[in-house]
């Protein structure tokens, strides 16, 4: 079983599946929810984004319901959290942040070159690349009756359509696929973290 | 015009519909919505669930746009509602709890019914049968900015999730597709219908 | 460039694209969200409604995604908002009722003639256009945590949905699809104003 490229995709993928899906089983605990609430909020966490994506996209029924190793690591997240909350509530939230930029790159990089695929305009690719980073965290929120925290704190949801549009860009001006998706990943991925540790803020209309 | 199986199917189900659209509708009152809001709660309520698992499965448009019954029979149940509301709302909790696990059973069958018919994988097949169960009591409560009751309290759908576990083995053991419907909406009602009358809960993670 | 009929049409759904992104963003604004908070409510309350429609439609992806103009449109109205939010927040309130409902009977009636033009019935055409003009704003006031407007206060929705009812009796008396839609509109954007301006609400089960 070798390692292709196609290969190791699949494997960050889930990868930052099962982090997105620790992260919402947190909120869960949190929110004083019950085990299931735990594994609801940790699957709509995980997949929320990619399932919107593919809803609005017509590629019904979405990856995520496709392929059963999808809820399946959801609901390993969910698991996690559920027995070793103690440690996962304790882990450096430094540490979260920086994998969770990781996971915001991926996902913001993966839905946009389905959105490509399909032959989208540029405008909404990168607005699907957007919804695909923040959709489950904004379902989560929106669960847990919190106004989704994307729409007035942090540089989370720029990040991940910055990195969308970086991607396109690198496409427009002949890098290769490869290429410019990594280049839109780490665009993300750097502005997300950087922007944590300068505690940038989007402007609010005063 | 006789009464075959594939008939006396479809009453019982226009039969679920009608006592969601109650709940929905009843719901509505305790919200102090108006009419309007009554209405579409109860159309939430009640064909909210089967509208998410069709969009899903890209069986669209959903069932309960395609039939005019269904909607006919949700704004029946609001009308009911809205008319006789003294009545409804004086209705014995007992007698609504057991109709609602009925029809909660019901739901979650037939959602695991046409997921597997439309090939969807076993685990993804139960998911997609609980939201058909729940997903229109959690759009009713997202409206009235409540955190869904499923998420936190009670074992809800976790009965519907356990019929449409239940379902799908018993068709692996070789049991007929009736029987295996009649088992796992058994099973769904019967473990709602105790879990109440014993005060079960899921476990929360302290 | 000649303005047909066609073109004008797509003018005035930009048009009312335009109106309703600025609703949106003035939302925003009151609710204290950040600058892609704005854009995010912009987008969701002028498109979310068309999208919602064109998904229960099985038309993806939906018209909203598919011209790269109405996302632009929609963030144009996000940037007039946030530059101008002095002058557009101090706009007479009359004024922006009035243009709200004209917006309101453009997208109630777009909806339901894409609606029956895939060959719904009248009822589920009816609840699509009343979908297609107040969906946007629903999903804003979830997106913000409050129960959603339409279903407690004033006659919005029902205004839709009667334009939607008319325009499709219109047809069935015979009367040419353009003067069916310009009866439909002018009977929602009516009673929209007339029920302002006199208070009307509708009732409250008591």
């Amino acid at each position: 079983m070798q390692l292709t490229p196609g290969r190791m995709l699949y494997l960050v993928d889930l990868a930052g599946t099962l982090l997105f899906a620790i992260e919402g089983a947190s909120a869960a605990i949190t929110g004083k929810l019950d085990l299931l609430g735990l594994m609801v909020l940790a699957f709509a966490t995980a997949l929320g984004g990619g399932i919107i994506r593919d809803v609005l996209l017509g590629a019904t029924p979405p990856s995520a319901l496709r392929d059963w190793r999808y809820p399946a690591i959801a609901f390993t997240g969910a698991a996690v959290v559920f027995f070793f909350h103690q440690f996962v509530l304790e882990a450096p939230a430094q540490l979260i942040m920086v994998l969770d930029a990781a996971g915001l790159a991926l996902f913001a990089i993966s839905g946009t070159e389905k959105a490509l695929l399909r032959e989208m305009s540029p405008l909404v690719a990168v607005l699907l690349g957007g919804i695909t980073g923040v959709g489950g965290g904004t379902i989560r929120d929106v669960l847990l009756t919190k106004v989704p925290g994307v729409l007035h704190a942090d540089v989370y949801a720029t990040a991940a359509l910055a990195g969308s549009a970086i991607m396109i860009l690198c496409r427009r001006i002949g890098m290769t696929d490869a290429q410019s998706a990594f280049a839109g990943g780490i665009v993300c991925f750097t502005l997300r973290v950087v922007s944590v540790w300068r505690h940038w803020n989007l402007p609010v209309a005063a």
